[in-house]
């Protein structure tokens, strides 16, 4: 590398300086504050782990993403980060376990090895909240509230809520009799929602009738409230676990709507995401004129189970940089104190005791270089001797 | 690995849970928050860069502690970060250059392939402030300033301060002309502190007589402020660039004892730590019955020279989560208020009342498993019914 390049930064990795960096620190509190104030309490879990314990029942996407190493210590391989999920499970089913509900939160560095999306991040900051021991529809609701709630503080005004249900697919393919490739490459067409792809496959793949019309519906299921009547209206003689489903998703909708009357509601029966592990309602949060989803989550139950405590469990997470830099939360910088560069004992002591009351108070140095316009830029007041005393005035 | 073991962690890497995370927070924000009212401002650089980039000019260590993975994007090796510093001094040089001073500051993890004292930590929480620009001692004082304000922040009312300079060996080691090995060599058996292997390997390699006198002193010249008078009568007709730097302990001693007369003064004149990258004064804090540096730091000047823009430059850092357990910063968590398992419209208005006053409510759950005596043991209060409106009362 030739020193003009040793600044660079690898494709998809950021750094968040200082003007950024400020709001997301702000944003960054604010949300653990949420999570807390929702019963929620703070695990701050390692950036790497043996690869054998964030990898379990994580799916193919997380196995891929995931950048190994081997410890020097152990020999054994250590993967590096790519989603804290699996270590909030790890700590509810061994370190920190609770008989009943268990809520935690998070936020930290993960990496991938490629980005998600895209121009996607490949360092995003996750931050997000997980719920355990609750198999019933209300943790789904709680926690998909604390996902908007989580949007609404970054300042994101207009929030869509996409709603799935991983059981629907998983009946229907069970209706259908597929096997396990059948199964794989049903559902990478359904995820690249080729509709005509997913048509030929069917008629070239299913022999019941039935089952058939049902699969080739599944893609065209997406859009409004209305989407869950006709949905009704197609699986009326479907598989008994898919109508069940279909009244879950009903049932969190009406739930959503009523405290937040605000969220505009969308349904996908066809979405595959997290297929892999998901294990019951899944959700996503969008906002409109930005692609990617900033936030989602979905219902892992089981997943505890590696780790010899099988637990129900639910969650959400999202990119706090990425939160930040499409909302406003309306954090703005106030001006700085200059103090002049100066030993006295008296400028000190009313440096600490403005600084105690939450100024900033810079002090200027002799030598810093050839200009401090820059330092200056920053101060709307100087500390100034009048007589014995140093008071604050605006800056001349 | 066993289902018994995948909720195992490797040697040395821990996790924080919730009693401690919530301390380790709180710490975290005062921290930065000191940071900010000193003018210092947030950066949050990525966890992996390209290897060139963070190695650069930090020495053996630096590079030996840091795992390397390849990047399937660029083929390129990448490092995860055991430093935060070169990334600081990156920025600085190019992402956010001021020609004046630059005040900066970090809070992230940090990965070590090796612990870095036996049982050590390997994935520490780095947080720390670097100064850039300043070349006067001016500099040094407020760094070193705001490194005893952290540990104070922390809880830690005895607080030690270890003084050492790099160029008092360096010009010892010109004066008695020690060639490149020879320096490793004698720098290993100081970092030893080995007094009769030093004095040993004096008598066999230096021929001048003075010279050998001054590097014997060396190691004993470590100790209370009577230390610098003594090292002023040994080095009398020493080197120039060794008095200069007897003189700017003095005075930064002297400064850092007018502002707190509380923290007790040692120097150890052949301290070697980071000599392969520190240029001028460097700094070490201690609390008594705790044998490692709680926090340190020192004048590296010129690390910005590889990214094209030599500056100056002085900092210092700690470990969050080590300074958190050994210091007591008062925070103690208030009783949360239960809310009973309802979907009722008034309840959750009353809830998110309560949480926009900062109360934590926690929603019972009505299936949670066998019990809840553990989410009861957090409140004290409970949300009841009374008419149409849901009233605090103590938990009954």
């Amino acid at each position: 590398m030739t020193q003009a390049e040793r600044w660079m930064l690898p494709d998809g990795i950021a750094e968040i300086l200082p003007a950024d960096a400020k709001r997301v620190e702000t944003l960054r509190r604010n949300l653990l504050d949420l999570y807390h104030r929702w019963g929620y309490e703070l695990i701050i879990p390692p950036m790497v782990e043996f690869t054998d314990s964030l990898l379990i029942g994580m799916g193919r996407d997380v196995d891929l993403s995931t950048f190994r190493v081997t410890d020097q210590l152990s020999g054994r391989s250590l993967g590096i980060r790519a989603d804290i999920t699996p270590q909030a499970a790890r700590i509810d089913s061994h370190s920190f376990p609770r008989s009943g509900a268990n809520r935690l939160c998070y936020a930290g560095q993960v990496l991938y090895t490629r980005p998600r999306a895209p121009m996607g991040p490949r360092a995003p900051i996750q931050i997000g909240a997980e719920l355990y021991g609750v198999e019933s529809l209300q943790g789904d609701i709680e926690v998909i509230s604390l996902m908007i709630e989580t949007l609404r503080a970054a300042g994101i005004r207009e929030i869509h809520l996409d709603l799935g249900h991983v059981a629907i697919f998983r009946s229907l393919a069970q209706a259908a009799e597929l096997d396990e490739e059948q199964k794989g490459d049903l559902i990478a067409l359904l995820q690249s929602k080729a509709v005509a792809d997913i048509e030929r496959w069917v008629d070239e793949n299913i022999s019941s009738a039935e089952a058939a019309n049902w699969l080739r519906m599944l893609p065209r299921l997406a859009g409004g409230t209305e989407c869950l009547n006709r949905a009704r209206e197609v699986f009326a003689n479907g598989p008994d676990a898919l109508k069940r489903a279909l009244e879950e998703l009903q049932q969190v909708a009406d739930a959503v709507a009523r405290r937040y009357p605000q969220v505009a509601l969308f349904f996908d029966l066809g979405e595959m995401r997290g297929y892999d592990y998901e294990t019951g309602l899944v959700f996503a949060a969008y906002s409109p004129g930005y692609g990617q989803a900033l936030a989602n989550g979905g219902r892992y139950n089981g997943i505890g189970a590696v780790f010899g405590r099988d637990r129900a469990a639910t969650g959400f997470s999202t990119d706090l940089a990425a939160i930040n830099a499409l909302g406003d939360n309306g954090d703005r910088e106030a001006g700085a104190i200059l103090a002049p560069a100066s030993d006295c004992e008296q400028l000190w002591q009313t440096a600490e005791s403005l600084r105690a009351e939450g100024e900033v108070v810079i002090s200027l140095m002799a030598d810093s270089g050839d200009d401090d316009s820059e330092t200056l830029a920053r101060c709307d007041r100087e500390l100034v001797r009048e007589g014995t005393a140093w008071v604050v005035k605006p800056l001349s």
